[in-house]
């Protein structure tokens, strides 16, 4: 047993990973050194610094979580949740109803708030879940992957504190690619991963605390019931202290760190710039040959693009020639958007011209 | 903000990180796939087969998990504790600590089995406490990182196995640099941690479930408590069925590939008696300057050695030395060993005589 690891690189305009630049690559290779090391503990505050840049935050509790973007949002919510807590959670798309599981299985009493595939939540649907009783959390995806919609977010923050109630977004395929404003927005729990718009390897979840989440962690009443992802251990682990908690995946962290740099170095504003242009060269492009996008315009996200599968077209055969002619990655519908769409992410690296000329040539070639 | 990674890269002596080849460093380099690209499944069917001959076992649910070892303990336990179930927990340092901490959380009802720090495990007591009633699992540490106890494992097995109860053992200290033999010590679930003997970055558990451990997350009757580390949805994505639960670290697997590849090339036993006959030159290289292994012969880590302080040593100033003064990272103690005690981990690639003399050297003269 051995074979070498002889894959062929790819375009990558799924739904993440995105393409990471080499520079990441490069320094996720450095020499692993101890997580406990003084020049270890320098870059976790290096990291610590940028990832509160990036995510628009003063937040004091503004760290990488060990795990995938999913590990981000299972940490936003099990340290926030307490058996019987009220939390109103919104449901359009498949990241929604993930976050529902997540909440159930930590005794909440998940109250949905639903909107079709592809459109956003309306703020007045909010209103009414949360006029229904004390509410401990409205949780709500920024930009769903499964379906492409971007979140207008500002009312439902608006109305969630003003019913007492914390705001857990999930913006796994927005941050980095279009602005969030964790401040700014007033948002509690805000959650990513690494593999989209940040353009650094998966395997880390930025996550952001407001105080109002730090408050409510330490009043619980209950320990966490999730020993890795409880905060109350792991800030102390990032905090002055460095109280042990676990040992830190030190080369993903390199690149981390790497990835922020090169993040803040072009600027957050050149990035959503960059994002929009592309995804409206690519809109534009698509329309050309009479494909359409599933949302409504004002409520497409640019990193990640549903594309409706014209008829006739053969979803599965269509992307295998894209990935073994072209070496173009992109995605499937997912749940109940399988077969219906293509999800075309133009995100982080993966965000180019010459990308979508290359996606928008192959479709044309293929679909001929 | 900016900042480059100019750390000093050292020698890892401590617990943990070990040092890691250059081959497996660069194969995280490599540019990222996508996690359900043709070429990635390969490489995750290649890793399961690899990581099962290391593991010693053909159970089919034998995956890394995807988060550092302690993401594997709370694997290993939340998939087969529901409320109520009787867990006996083995405790002789920091880690058999986590464990009953991790079981509660999970509703568990735990009965601790004690030994002293630096002492293993008697089966006798464990027999004593799988005589209190109908137990659900015995959860207990091979390979101790606080204390650097060796703790044999067939009695234990078989006892349990008697009781009808299930065997759950860390082994993320002994996996890949002493014998864990899975199948035939009859270890039902089973974790370990890439950062430590497999001389593989830290992010990633190995995990292996039994099938009377599978036959047990099968018939829960509640849902698992932890969204993240679900085995009956993560066996989906790592099974046939390639079902989407979370986008593995795909760089961090190509590590874990490589560095697997890298053991099996070497070979277990082989590696075995490497890192007897380290530990050997290190312990004999200790006495002959006073110094002395905190657990009797027999029960001693050949991975991690707990050596006690001689007096009038000032433990930190000792290891800063070490650490500035020759690059040599070693632990201190954990717990109620702190300052009584340095760890010297000679663990995967770190096992070497070089690295033995060379710390035998430094220490003579910042002892002197």
């Amino acid at each position: 047993m051995s074979g070498s690891l002889d894959f062929t690189p790819r375009i990558l305009m799924g739904p993440g990973p995105s393409n990471v630049d080499a520079r990441v690559l490069q320094a996720m290779a450095l020499p692993s050194i101890s997580h406990l090391d003084p020049g270890f503990i320098e870059i976790m505050e290096r990291i610590k610094t940028m990832l509160r840049e990036v995510m628009m935050t003063t937040n004091e509790l503004t760290i990488p979580v060990s795990g995938t973007g999913s590990a981000g949002m299972e940490a936003a919510l099990c340290n926030l949740i307490e058996p019987r807590d009220r939390c109103v959670v919104c449901v359009n798309g498949v990241f929604g109803s993930r976050m529902a599981d997540v909440c159930s299985r930590y005794g909440g009493e998940v109250v949905t708030v639903s909107a079709s595939w592809g459109q956003p939540i309306d703020p007045d649907d909010v209103r009414e879940a949360l006029e229904g009783g004390p509410t401990k959390l409205v949780a709500i995806v920024h930009a769903e992957t499964s379906t492409g919609v971007l979140q207008p977010l500002e009312d439902i923050s608006h109305m969630t504190h003003e019913a007492g109630g914390l705001l857990v977004v999930d913006c796994v395929t927005s941050l980095g690619g279009h602005p969030v404003k964790v401040d700014e927005w007033g948002i509690d729990a805000c959650y990513s991963g690494t593999q989209k718009c940040l353009s650094i390897p998966p395997g880390l979840a930025p996550l952001s605390f407001s105080p109002a989440a730090v408050a409510a962690l330490e009043s619980r009443t209950t320990k966490v019931a999730n020993w890795y992802l409880d905060m109350s251990m792991v800030r102390e682990y990032w905090g002055e202290d460095r109280t042990y908690h676990h040992t830190a995946p030190v080369n993903a962290l390199y690149g981390f760190h790497e990835g922020l740099r090169l993040i803040l170095a072009e600027g957050l504003e050149a990035r959503w710039v960059r994002h929009q242009a592309n995804h409206e060269l690519l809109v534009a492009g698509l329309a050309e040959m009479g494909l359409e996008i599933l949302p409504a315009p004002g409520y497409r996200l640019w990193s990640l693009n549903t594309v409706r599968i014209p008829e006739g077209a053969d979803d599965v055969r269509v992307r295998k020639r894209l990935l073994n002619e072209y070496d173009i990655e992109i995605g499937g519908g997912l749940g109940e958007l399988k077969g219906k769409v293509w999800r075309v992410g133009l995100m982080g690296a993966s965000s180019t011209r010459n990308n979508v000329n290359a996606l928008l040539g192959a479709l044309k070639t293929i679909l001929r």
